[in-house]
């Protein structure tokens, strides 16, 4: 599948920063809420360099409506960063946004605006050359 | 399809109360984000009573992960919410929930301190009886 080929892009991208993967599938457990059972559909990987922690929620943005896909991107980075909060705060969240997505979508104000205001960060990467291109 | 079926079901329980509705799909205009593709999904709907005007998002929540239906939920009542402060700062939105998914989900610890944090509106309602049963 399509968003099976972007997760092994970022995680490879990761590996050729120096970035070591530490769990793919990353299952985050709450005790009332079963994360596990979505994390099936797009999931996360956990990563270490050195002293710091990410978990990357990769997004393939492939649906006809970039806006929905959004919506679902910002829901799920909420409530993993609210997780992430309880079981491992250390851990930074990003979501992973392919170079053309991030152009052409997330630089639109109104998306601007969001990512301020719920403090999304952002990694950047291309596919063509399977590498990071911008962290945010 | 089920997803329309409920949609019917709120707004004619909307009306019993006496809400007038006043536009059904409710459509969000941004200039730079295509809401409207969007809405094709699960619409919105906008209703009045005396001098309250409201936004309803209805979410079927019939997918096999609630945590799935509710991070979808969540993005999209927050981009909403953040859109009718621009066009329309007057109207109170509401995520409208059907009362057994509620009572399963709903007040589970997590999900109760994201919509806490959050501050989501709830509008919750009866399939049998086709009636409001809350508003929260």
């Amino acid at each position: 599948m399509v968003k099976d080929r972007f997760h092994d892009i970022v995680r490879t991208a990761l590996e050729k920063e120096g970035w070591q993967i530490t769990a793919d599938p990353y299952e985050i457990n709450i005790n009332d809420v079963e994360f596990e059972v979505d994390l099936a559909a797009e999931q996360l990987l956990a990563a270490t360099r050195e002293n710091q922690k990410i978990a990357v929620e990769i997004k393939s943005f492939i649906s006809p409506s970039k806006v929905s896909d959004f919506h679902t991107a910002l829901g799920q980075f909420l409530n993993y960063r609210d997780a992430l909060e309880i079981v491992d705060p250390d851990r930074q969240l990003y979501l992973a946004v392919r170079d053309p997505i991030y152009e052409s979508f997330f630089k639109r104000r109104f998306i601007v605006d969001a990512i301020q205001r719920y403090q999304l960060r952002l990694v950047i990467y291309n596919v063509q050359q399977g590498v990071i291109v911008q962290w945010l």
